[in-house]
């Protein structure tokens, strides 16, 4: 059944704002789907771009007013916190690097804030965001989308639920293939920055990809991390970060996993997979 | 890439109307969903169900207003008309046997329809609703839901191009086992009508997901049928209707297939499968 | 565990002949590898091919000897029935064009007879080995060699155990690809004879893979045919027998089934597939 | 096409002898079934307990001579040895631990020598059997039985003849779940001495499985190893060996890989699964 506590009646939709997301991004327009397909959302603001004409033209593309296609996030930020029907929450959706100076401007205008992963470059920066929501009474969400599969909840539950007994062995893989040559020679886009050290952020591959795998395994058996061991790759001739990782894990409790992560693997497109053994 | 022709430019949304979907209903939520998914419709007025009280519940769950939540479908079509702000559209998500009757009132006011499969219960009620459509210079569609899958669109789009010859065999099924027994007994309202000459209105199995197998192998493959033989059965005892079809195709051109539709083969959920062969 | 009744104890080994399957044949080889799997039989004696020279050269090949190479399978039975070592059991492995001579000339010297399917080319001819096998007071054992998989007779076993209860639906199908184009214009062997009336004997890929099909159907489900409804085809130009064909079975007790054979769908080596409902 | 160059002609078959194996054994059986199936063997010796009764009865159920039904290997190496019709070649499908001791005493008779892997518990006793192989002329080979498989040499092939290009990425796993409880404390025969540090001799799962997938990545990608890190688990309360073990490689030329051994992994009967990309 497709009914269900999505459907129930909200007096208003929670008024959103993005950072990013404009005409040529990659992830901006499926944050907005995934917004109207739950109906709880009312995207009214954004700076979907730097540049003001791109970010204008992609606010009309999306039906939202010129007076609120912003260039810079700052200035979406002060203004959307000054007006009455301002933006309750922000989904920011940018290149990694600018994660951290995004998500403070707007916690530091009490801004709910919704962002990608990685959360930071840093850990200090992560723990900075912390106390930023913490003081602003603001939430900080990170969207490991993996998370909300029903199958990935399902699972969840029937360990949570002990129906597997105590966790001993977990297998996670995030195999892609889209960076198996040098695709950011060609001036692609979204490998550009991805391969990009200053704009990536947080490591290539294991950045990107090797999050997810890892969220995912953490999210669905409750375990937590005491240890790791991991050998890091870059295949691809001239790249500066990692295409491919291998990782061991060792979690609290006694439980052991692998964690493979690559963006090398040909004849994947997106392939995550998620095996656990009591 | 997920950016496209669905988040280009509109002016404003199309004004959508609904017929059935309340708040018990199965398959409105999801009509709901993928409209809001495509981002060209807003959802202003329905007839959520023949009773007055639970129409304007399901209503308020959905944010309409009250004085557009309508008991009968037939006052909703004039209603609407006569409105300047009326729906463009309605979305007809009733029992099979209401589609004729609310297509009919709708299309008589010059309101496009977007109908579920099963049509109508007779070959000549679908007949007169074309030349009502064609009257009105109205759009009639009907929502075989499945040929929107990406991957469809490319097996269709493969075999036009003659990538694959011209076509020799068909093999087309699909398999559910949710009336594997006898629920329509327990009340279970989805079994209840469709599980009912009178509500079903154009057999059982065949008629609800027959349908749909058929249409997938028209639609990719681009053949039009010659004849067929038919083997139906209705294995539940007491059940009306039947449960399992067997279907021999022979199209124009000299392709032969074999459809098989079934509710009654345990383990399958939903399974949709359709192979092709030059 | 694979240690079993097969390494019990036995005295001696079978004495097996075989007529047919020389040295460019194809099954041949498979009925004698699987004779020696079991250990219960010693090949001593063959009419591997009606030209003598052939013959010994594959008697040769298979360590027998030279005065047990015949070029007719006449003499063979003849002979070796005269012999006070000779065969006990002959494999028939020929063209189906050859089976019922075949079988009769060894059945009525008193050898029993394993044959190939399809078992003749007329239903009177397979009447006449019956009686000739009743008569001699011999076995005549048909090879529907998929039978004897473990997974098909797990499957016997949990319907024979009413595991399913009633059976209700049965979908099978036997796909190959080899024949999709007009190899048998290629000279090339196998193709040569199933594709001709004359020594394929029974209809082209009904007979070939269909029966075996039909033959697992039964196998496993216990059911015994009723009817069925045929529609066969032959897709390839100039082809004189069959290549696909769509049947809808009708058995006693209820139970409804299709099945598929097809030797022109491109992509199955030899996809053999059956399901089977409650 | 299964004629091939097995069933050319040989004069005679090879005589060959066997040391474990005998009724209750699990994996003798299929060494016999694989030699008959070649059609290169006979078996003729064994030493198939040291049990002296439980030997000459598995040599009867195997239709060989009593007098070559031994109790004691070396008795059986000497005295075969001395044979004008003695074995040509031994099979040792023992426990592990004796591998060493029964490889020795055929190879210092001359006697070649196939044995089952792990090939001994140490380095030293490994290097120990090269030498008295080179010294006797005669081969040992140490049976990796996956590496037959016709896709496993196609995957080989494929390699070697550069179609994959230089190699990155290797993903090996070989899961099991027999061992998922202590099943050793029931007595069960393989559990046994396989979780037994003294009879094992070679660590448990790595050891017993773990093998096979290291040997059949080397056999496919033809790589060489140059380190590993290996995590390796217990996870059965009182189980002396592993019965998990996750390890990370790194193989020359710069190839980087990972090696999953499980005897734990529940829903695994015996699931060996090799992925690699260049």
């Amino acid at each position: 059944m497709v009914e269900g506590r999505m459907e129930k009646a909200r007096p208003t939709r929670i008024r959103l704002g993005m950072v990013g997301g404009g005409r040529d991004a990659f992830i901006g327009a499926v944050h907005r789907m995934a917004a109207r397909l739950d109906d709880h959302y009312e995207l009214v603001a954004g700076a979907f771009s730097s540049t003001a004409e791109k970010s204008l033209a992609s606010a009309v593309d999306l039906g939202i007013a010129a007076d609120r296609a912003y260039a810079d996030f700052r200035d979406m930020a002060e203004q959307e916190a000054a007006r009455e029907d301002g933006i309750e929450a922000v989904s920011i959706v940018t290149p990694n690097h600018l994660h951290y100076a995004v998500a403070s401007a707007f916690l530091e205008q009490g801004i709910h804030v919704i962002c990608d992963k990685p959360m930071t470059a840093s850990l200090e920066d992560a723990k900075s965001l912390v106390a930023k929501a913490s003081a602003a009474k603001a939430l900080f969400v990170l969207t490991h989308n993996y998370t909300g599969y029903p199958m990935i909840r399902q699972a969840r539950s029937m360990i949570a639920e002990g129906l597997l007994g105590d966790i001993r062995v977990v297998q996670v893989e995030y195999a892609q293939d889209w960076l198996a040559t040098n695709l950011e020679d060609s001036g692609q886009k979204q490998a550009d920055w991805r391969t990009d050290p200053e704009r990536s952020g947080l490591g290539g591959c294991i950045g990107d990809i090797g999050t997810h795998a890892f969220n995912l395994a953490d999210f669905v058996t409750g375990l937590e991390l005491e240890s790791l061991c991991a050998d890091i790759q870059s295949f691809v001739e001239g790249r500066q970060l990692d295409d491919n990782a291998n990782v061991m894990l060792r979690y609290k409790g006694g439980a052991r996993g692998m964690l493979w992560a690559s963006q090398v693997a040909s004849g994947n497109e997106n392939a995550l997979r998620l095996r656990i053994w009591q």
